[in-house]
């Protein structure tokens, strides 16, 4: 099933550079510390389910200021690429990049936590 | 080769009841966020190795209300076990609990880990 949301316009005063690691540099400390946490968690697994997404259209329950810093977490990681487009902010997961350099770390993460939480889209959350 | 290394007693004062989640209640996140730490991440890989250790011979450089503190998150994560016997602390690796709960988790991150930092006892490390 196809659910069309909103996208969110961000504000002219939101957009700066965004900068991410190079794939050779991702630490995995880091990017165990990005997938956390809940929030950071549903997002993987939203992008894990389509590969790019506007901003204001994951499934998570957060202020924007909240939202922005998880993504800023997941994205100073190496987890995920955000482009912008005018003024909506696209977001990709860096699964190639991710595999190349960790194998087998993101599937066995993800894995372990929908043993405890299901994934999005079944119900249990709302977009934001 | 076998290192000897001092066993440190614990002050009286520092001894308390060591509470353990149950194997059935472990939170992936949890054991995540116990594991985004360099010293957290020794500890595991040095009880991976050696399977019971008393708490002063791991080879970590941190002062001990830190290491104290590193500890209680491992062991209210889940991941390590920890028991007194007379003025010493041992501590376990929860390698079953973990397994059971988490098929491989554990695994897949120290192996990635490990890409990127060599195990202790390759003469990175000292005992703490």
């Amino acid at each position: 099933m196809v659910v069309e949301r909103e996208v969110v316009s961000m504000p002219r005063s939101q957009r700066r550079t965004l900068t991410h690691p190079e794939a050779d540099e991702l630490d995995v400390l880091d990017v165990l510390h990005a997938l956390s946490d809940p929030t950071r968690m549903t997002i993987v697994q939203t992008l894990r389910a389509d590969p790019e997404r506007a901003c204001g259209t994951f499934p998570v329950d957060v202020a924007p200021s909240t939202l922005t810093h998880h993504f800023r977490v997941l994205r100073e990681a190496g987890v995920i690429r955000q482009r912008e487009d005018g003024n909506r902010r696209w977001t990709t997961l860096r699964r190639d990049d991710l595999e190349a350099r960790f194998p087998g770390l993101v599937e066995a993460v993800v894995t372990a936590y929908e043993r405890q939480a299901p994934p999005p889209g079944s119900g249990a959350g709302q977009p934001h």
